[in-house]
């Protein structure tokens, strides 16, 4: 059986790794909290399996590890950010502190990020506004992996886009999804078991239908979930966090993962909407348990034990890692000794 | 060929109809504007094919034609109301405009309204902050008509989400979408043709997958875009447009079309950015321009001769309706002369 991490002892280790890769103390603690957290909710693709890559931007240049973020411009329930070149998850996290302190005086605040890189799992940043007793929507662009309806090519990021929202028996509802029909997770999953793919999932890079997901190595280009649906939400994001954030845009953002030399510009968006201005945070959180209750109510399809909320099996899962631990995957466990021995940290 | 209407004779056709029904002069014409416009739009299932029915549930008592709505809370960058069981359109249409005026000075502002009832097509609102300069994010919830991931009864809303950005030499991306797989017109035209439906459209009633567009007849439940994901944009909507808005939720939302009778206790959310706050509006305007140059750039995939941005087709359709006059389809025909017969108006 895999090691099991104890959360402290995980976190710990990421810490130690970002701080020996340059990063300041400060900053290595919140990735470690960010990437380990994620795990823990059972978003392996988006946990430390990513720090390795981290690292490798940082030595190849594309990522300035000790930057901190600098203020565009600001009103009172507004900040418009630049990452600098810098990490995207503290540069993330330190905006939205500031945005959530905005947010206890105004009924919604906006902060945007330009100029950054990988931010993490959307989600996070949604919950640090449910953890106030807010609702809180985080977007953030990526380097275009995903045909737009209609299209054949890779022209616009798969876009994550998360929403949060508190409730008081149930701890929040948090929803945290990317525009392509799958994930690229889910191609590498079935390539390694050597299974073929619906031909909805992705197109060759000649723009054919294809049941093979071994096309995921040979520049394969990802289809929108629901066609129009998952290409509109997709542009929805781009507008957010390209256009208003004045970051990178489309093809103007770069992979981390193939040019990890090359400054991403990759843009953030979040949004907080306080319920104090819409008849009290208790009221509220008394409605989204309401909503959860009856969602649960009601009678699963063939096939399914219950119907979940969005957000419960992430919740599951994290009190799971509590109790007994963390089993992260082969591959996260891989990528972690990476990073380690990059930077001389003891595996 | 069916009657072309030119647009300023069929707003003032709908404007007539409404007052005979006892609703205000000025609601009228709102009335008239949004239902005319969306099917100038091409979205002939909001259009004037709604008419009869709001007349219907006004005589039925489940609408109150002359109300106005009432502000229960409001800051300086947000207002939340109530249509006090008054119409959805008049009633959106003036809240809209106020909040749009607190955009002018805030860099996001937002505006709820409960106790309201169907407010046409979603896109107007996000449109009527597109035409101000501004990002327009509009929300409703509805009556129980999906089924959760993972279950078998209508239990969510389709819940409509639509979002504008305006352009410089491209007049705006307009988006707007519900959270069903289909929507229930195409349900209707496949029964109508005789023509069976993939599996994963509807459920019957009892939870099973049928290929029968005729269960839509018998209470069939919707089924909700890219399962999980289609389900968690619909409690996105029911978060803003239910919780937040204390408006009717989930199951004490109630049908305008089998319960004309019963207050429908709709609610709906509007969100308005503001590109000033964010390095200006013009900068905005041209960026999206390069986002829909680029978008457009895109290879066509087989079968298709271009890549559209969202509201493009729109676009083309109002400027069609603008130059040769609008062609409603039987259905929007047959009820717009049942409204008419219905207030004693000439059809």
């Amino acid at each position: 059986m895999a090691k099991r991490w104890q959360p402290g002892e995980l976190k710990a280790k990421v810490a130690e790794i970002c701080r020996a890769g340059g990063i300041p103390a400060n900053d290595a603690g919140m990735i470690a909290d960010v990437l380990v957290t994620t795990d823990m909710r059972g978003i392996h693709s988006h946990g430390v399996v990513r720090l390795a890559r981290y690292l490798d931007c940082i030595r190849a240049g594309g990522i300035q590890p000790a930057v901190e973020p600098v203020t565009l411009s600001e009103s009172a329930n507004s900040i418009m950010a630049s990452a600098a070149g810098g990490l995207g998850i503290p540069a993330s996290v330190k905006i939205a502190r500031r945005l959530l302190d905005k947010a206890e005086k105004s009924a919604i605040a906006i902060a945007t990020i330009n100029h950054s890189d990988h931010y993490g799992a959307a989600g996070h940043y949604a919950m640090m506004a449910a953890e106030r007793g807010f609702v809180g929507l985080s977007m953030s662009n990526t380097c275009p992996l995903v045909a737009p309806a209609g299209g054949r090519a890779a022209a616009i990021g798969n876009n994550p886009f998360a929403y949060a929202a508190p409730g008081a028996r149930y701890r929040a509802i948090l929803f945290d999804v990317c525009m392509s029909k799958v994930a690229a997770g889910k191609l590498v999953i079935a390539a390694e078991a050597g299974r073929k793919i619906p031909t909805d999932w992705i197109l060759t890079k000649e723009g054919k239908p294809t049941d093979d997901p071994n096309e995921i190595w040979h520049d394969a280009v990802m289809l929108p979930f629901a066609e129009h649906k998952g290409y509109g939400f997709a542009t929805l994001v781009e507008t957010m966090t390209g256009a208003l954030a004045m970051s990178g845009m489309l093809a103007s953002v770069h992979s981390w993962n193939t040019q990890p030399g090359r400054d991403a510009d990759t843009g953030h968006c979040f949004i907080v909407i306080n319920p104090a201005f819409f008849g009290g945070t208790d009221a509220f959180r008394d409605r989204i348990d309401a909503m959860i209750d009856e969602l649960k109510a009601c009678p699963p399809a063939e096939g399914f034990k219950e119907v979940l909320y969005p957000g419960e099996l992430e919740w599951r899962r994290e009190a799971a890692a509590h109790a007994e631990g963390i089993a992260l995957p082969e591959a996260s466990e891989k990528e972690l000794a990476r990073a380690a021995r990059s930077v001389n940290v003891a595996e």
